[in-house]
């Protein structure tokens, strides 16, 4: 017997039979996790093939659950896919080599992605604890950090001891390459994190987070190294954008869209004159992916529900000058925000 | 003036155009790094797509090169791209979804794949060069962690600190997930790096490698922590995968298959009677990606040539007592193999 979420996404899907080789389609629909496998999923069964490398390893993992397992590759997958004419993959995370190839065996495509996501964007309670783990790993590795930052470090040495830190905590790994950067280093959002050096009354931004069975976290704190009290417009900006941030944690509820949330953060900078400095977007879905869905831009539709879970990340960047950003991972619970992050403070921390 | 790598890829791919997103792609293309962007090559420009987080940036590093920025994102690389009606679109590295769009908009698609392996799979001076790097900070990496190594420590803290000194000594990131086993946990190929804790007299298996300007390196190392005098088939074993290890250094010339490659490691291993345990290939290439062409494996009708890079990492896996790998990341170069790897020991080490 299937479960509920199986049977929902196949329903949705219109394929006879969905095919899912992209890793972390596979986790999302088994739970299991390897670096290859293919997910063969019909309205009775779900089958899991596994080459010889995980095959034991998701037997015993998967033992109880409506999953079979079965030995194999992609050849093996192939054969069992043409009991069916239609197969549903999703179109974003297949390659378009492997499409060709199904569609010379034969086999019609659908695109079901978007029952992935319409079940995918909801997270379910195990789903919201995995993320709150990778969050609070995240801040506890921010907070040990921070006693070892040193003048004369490196961004990269910065960067290394955070993650080492995470790792300590029960990471897995990265949710992606940390960016640090050093005074006006930040100014651009995606800054390259390299050998400058850390130096007295600095602000530093980092943008880190890591992995808790495979869901991620995602955080942005930005903070002086000391106070050579130079930073009378940083000090002012940072207010800004902890304005925006908080706002939008304040009066964001479910049924908002995407633009609405953003609108949220964006007005609050335009009214201080900032929103022109403003130049990304408020926030991205996260989950197995760093960047997911809904999306909360200025031109996002997407509407926001309970159990969705998002960046809330305003930031202002004045080139070769600053840039600040402030970024907690929440959720939509019970129809208000709810942050995962509150371990760290949110106020201008000076070391 | 279009440099010469480009002007060969672009000559060999059968397009009007190249139209390349993915991210390793593009780097190799024009040295430069962004998470996002596309690249647009024709027979007289190439041209950098890059939105405002990336656009000064890729200036800066372009500048005197053979390639334009263009600031613009998707939209405007398809306003680019309407000047071609065939463009060339790397198959297993652009995902169905893109692919689709770009026929709806009335392009036809042709893979420029073949044509960037064919480039991709001999490495530059400049491509050894940073493998190299690579190699080393893995090594050296490697080095500062075994005196850290103690009793009690999980496999997950392991990894951490070595992940840390490969950090510390220069590596951006990792180019994998670094795998790590105690004892008879690491007679699973790719075992899942876990909460197990060292004890003495275990062995020690670890997979890793990391970055340097994005090229990989990848080894392991197998070794005893501590000798309780228990391990005599492990020693035994041991030297038979060193032996098939070095034969392969020592026989592999330049013009060679995959399949001749292989057939070295796993004819020594036949020969002792233990080929039934060597249950994955010899190795894979390696540069942007961990796991690059050319394949050695029994099937691989590759010709491995000089300048081409991959690893030689033969084990064998008696389930439930132990697992034993050794491999290099090597490449030929004068018609036989040269290691990248001289700075640690392949001898058996106990700590």
């Amino acid at each position: 017997m299937l479960e509920e979420k199986l049977r929902r996404i196949f329903a949705a899907s219109g394929a006879e039979a969905l095919f899912v080789e992209a890793d972390f389609l596979r986790r999302y629909l088994t739970r299991f996790y390897s670096t290859d496998g293919f997910v063969l999923l019909d309205g009775e069964h779900c089958r899991y093939v596994a080459d010889l490398r995980y095959f034991e390893a998701a037997e015993k993992a998967l033992k109880g659950s409506c999953i079979e397992v079965v030995e194999g590759s992609y050849k093996e997958a192939l054969e069992l896919a043409k009991a069916y004419k239609t197969l549903g993959v999703p179109y974003p995370y297949i390659d378009l080599a492997r499409a060709e190839e199904l569609k010379r065996e034969g086999f019609a495509l659908v695109d079901c992605m978007p029952a992935l996501k319409e079940a995918m964007i909801v997270k379910s309670d195990r789903e919201l604890a995995l993320i709150q783990r990778a969050c609070n790993i995240a801040e506890e590795g921010f907070l040990a950090t921070l006693p070892e930052i040193k003048e004369g470090m490196t961004e990269s040495e910065l960067s290394a001891l955070l993650e080492y830190n995470m790792r300590k905590f029960g990471a897995s790994g990265t949710s992606f390459e940390t960016i640090c950067a050093f005074g006006a280093g930040a100014s651009v959002p995606h800054h390259e994190t390299g050998d400058t050096k850390l130096k007295f009354g600095d602000p530093i931004l980092i943008d880190f987070g890591c992995k808790a069975e495979g869901y991620c976290s995602d955080i942005t704190r930005t903070f002086l190294f000391g106070d050579d009290k130079k930073h009378e417009d940083f000090k002012r900006a940072y207010q800004e954008v902890l304005k925006a941030h908080e706002l939008v944690k304040e009066k964001l509820t479910s049924g908002m869209t995407g633009k609405e949330a953003d609108e949220i953060a964006r007005g609050s900078l335009r009214a201080a004159g900032l929103d022109k400095l403003f130049t990304h977007s408020l926030g991205h879905g996260v989950g197995l992916l760093i960047h997911e869905f809904p999306r909360l831009s200025p031109t996002s539709s997407e509407v926001l529900l309970d159990g969705m879970v998002f960046s809330d990340e305003p930031g202002i960047y004045e080139a070769g000058a600053f840039g600040i950003r402030i970024e907690d991972t929440v959720c939509l619970k019970d129809g208000r925000v709810r942050s995962f992050m509150s371990k760290t403070q949110h106020g201008l921390l000076i070391l």
